[in-house]
């Protein structure tokens, strides 16, 4: 119980970051003096979650140290912790003993996310050292594609033929021990032929009385997971249906694996922090810490909008003579473009968000884009009456004003319609309704903005 | 097991949107024809999860019908399942003997939820009229701040002193059976003063022997929650330990309740679409199908943008001079304003959301910015020679070019940090990083961006 009298008070605090990075020091200082045991014992006493996140403070080499010296004794728990980049590095520093160890203990989803991480050579050599059943149950699971349901599945579950009772299954499962998965939630009742008949979530076997058979326990499964089904699928159903565990069957219908609720909370993490950074034309890049990482996840996209901003500024071009003329087009030029693009940007992330929580299908996609219409005319009046006085009591020119006021009216619908269509179409074409919209969405919004802005100009002021 | 036939084979196509928009409207003709029984058995025929969705599609007065015809035949299940603005639709629309029974069903948490729904009077008339033990149950959750652990914990769990057997605890659950909570993953080990000793999975009671203690069999907890404990901490602690259910504990240490994994996913994606919303400066409003709602939640931040935008504005003032002499300024303006804004808010959608990870505490944030600075270098150098290539082409003015490739390289350095300062800044006074930090960067980078450009040519070009 020592553990529970040690966490502290806080869940997350700056103390905590501190007393964080003082432990990585000191397993830094024993890393160095070769002192194991102290690294062994720091590494065991831990939360494997907190474990890994103290490993992480170390610098890449004394990283690869530390994990070189447990070798074996590194926890598995805290090598599937590990962040991507640091679990790459762990599982290069560790001596093939030592990782056919780790892939023998870890459940099969686990053992596939580190057998991922091996270059090819060295991955049929490890494969070929195992025994023959957990090589073949390893090997279909890398056979599925990245982020779907099979790769992400675990091979490892409980099922009962539907005419056991719950004193046998007990009794069964009593006599197995060890040999079931560490952690699971319901019991798949399946047919001679493996095929899912039904599930008895374990709090029911719990208060069952033991004379019960199974066919009479078990419910319709809520979902059926394909072993195919991309896993940002798999995380939706989790989601709408509140589940904690999911069956997995294969193409011929048989029971094949078994998908658990914490998976598929990182994958909505996952998604999540995909939208919000595609939203703002960051590339999801693997590793983040170094600048070249950082570098390529963000200059394609400015790379994209160095063109279309030049698509802006040939509007702008059109209108040398009137900017010219009335030099306070160019001074207010800023404000159409903000307060535009704002609009823009809130339109957009309300439909991006609408499409990943499934709201915006059939008959809503058209009550979304009439609502941003009159939300576009509502805001629209709102800061085009705003803009105008501003104007006027800047540069005291009523033309000018009515100019801007006309002009920031229409740029801030069209910014609601693009905002909403934008995304619309792009997943209408099948694409990822958060990637690029934001450089197009801008870009329109610039053009238009300064079409209207300039071209009223020239129309009014230079009669 | 019909329903498990029934379910389309992909999870959700516009087939199964259309497929729901058309029961809907089946459902809408029986309500006007009062065929209870027709809307009765459509609405049970389906998981909780699809009929409230199936209800939501209903408009607003057929929808309010349709759960006064079912009144308390209305599942629980479903009422739950519906979106804020649709359940507190329903509330005000069922009976209160048909609310009474809805909260005598529902687990603590969910009847916390409904009564948060009424208006003050009727909540007090219906908890007078319960049974005086649920009474103090649900006073008890509804005095807990919102958007607490104490708010979202259930007061159903299962609990036993640590000198039971294994045998004594499955035989108890038996005798008590419907008792128990519905769904339940773990036997919280108390002592007589209920304060927590341990926990035990029930995949470890499922599969030890009758004889075995508790006290054998229990682990420490990995978290003990707080029932004071704000929902997003304890969101973070579910991801980080992969939690499915956590033991809750009030001021004197005692176990009070229990929070299992679906709330969490819930508060994760809240969390997450109120990050990507005020980035985007959407304030986060209730409902999101009224125009006056949508308005409410933009219209804000326009206003602080319409003035921060002008402060810009007064920037390009200053150089009123300059660009009547050089119009092209005013031409590639919006370049610098584009390329500019875009780095600003790719930093700064990084920075939300390593912040948000909690990875940049300590250490971390010092290497974050020098990650930031040395990124803007890159990415400054590069855009600075690609803008001043393309401006060149254009211009043919040697020393425009120059001017315009320095002012973006400081720019994009200046947004890059920026990016990052303003949201650990908000973060170190307390404030949501994510809400406002949008305004501030993009502005921030408009004025340095002009003051940059405008001023090297006014120094330059104007010789």
């Amino acid at each position: 119980m020592s553990e529970f009298e040690e966490r502290p008070a806080e869940p997350y605090t700056d103390q905590e970051a501190l007393a964080e990075a003082a432990l990585a020091s000191d397993i830094s200082d024993a890393v160095w003096d070769e002192d194991t045991g102290y690294v062994r014992r720091a590494v065991r006493r831990l939360h494997p979650a907190d474990a890994s996140d103290v490993l992480e403070q170390l610098d890449n080499e004394t990283f690869s140290r530390a994990v070189e010296m447990l070798g074996a004794q590194l926890p598995t728990e805290v090598l599937i912790e590990l962040r991507d980049e640091f679990r790459e590095a762990a599982v290069e520093a560790l001596p093939d003993d030592a990782l056919l160890v780790v892939l023998e203990e870890l459940d099969s989803d686990d053992a596939t996310l580190i057998l991922e991480d091996l270059e090819e050579g060295r991955r049929e050599q490890l494969l070929a050292a195992m025994p023959e059943g957990d090589r073949a149950t390893l090997e279909q699971g890398l056979a599925f594609d990245e982020e779907t349901a099979g790769r992400l599945m675990q091979r490892e579950f409980v099922a009962a033929p539907e005419f056991w009772t719950v004193g046998h299954t007990v009794d069964h499962a009593r006599e197995r021990g060890d040999d079931l998965p560490e952690s699971f939630f319901e019991i798949y009742v399946i047919d001679p032929a493996f095929r899912l008949k039904g599930v008895v979530p374990l709090a029911l076997i719990f208060r069952s009385r033991r004379e019960m058979q199974l066919s009479e326990l078990m419910e319709a499964p809520v979902v059926e997971v394909k072993a195919e089904m991309d896993q940002e699928e798999v995380a939706y159903l989790f989601q709408k249906y509140s589940l904690v565990s999911a069956p997995v069957i294969d193409d011929n219908g048989r029971l094949t694996g078994m998908i658990t609720v914490d998976d598929m909370v990182d994958v909505i993490q996952e998604e999540n922090t995909e939208d919000l950074l595609a939203l703002s034309n960051v590339s999801a890049a693997g590793g983040t810490d170094s600048t070249w990482d950082t570098v390529k996840a963000r200059a394609p996209w400015l790379g994209i909008n160095l063109f279309t901003a030049f698509l802006a500024s040939g509007v702008v071009a059109i209108f040398e003579g009137t900017i010219e003329a009335v030099v306070a087009l160019a001074v207010l030029m800023p404000v159409v473009a903000a307060l535009g693009g704002n609009a823009g940007s809130q339109a957009l992330a309300v439909a991006v968000r609408a499409i990943a929580e499934r709201e915006l299908s059939g008959k809503a996609a058209g009550r979304a884009v009439r609502r941003e219409l009159y939300t576009g005319i509502v805001n629209g009046t709102i800061f085009a009456i705003g803009v105008a006085a501003i104007a006027y009591l800047w540069f005291r020119d009523l033309e000018l004003s009515g100019v801007i006021a006309v002009a920031m009216f229409a740029t801030l619908v069209w910014a609601c319609l693009t905002g909403i269509l934008v995304p619309l179409g792009l997943k209408k074409v099948g694409a990822d309704p958060a990637v690029a919209s934001s450089v197009f969405v801008l870009t329109a919004v610039d053009i238009v903005g300064f079409l209207t802005f300039l071209g009223l100009a020239t129309l009014v002021l230079l009669r």
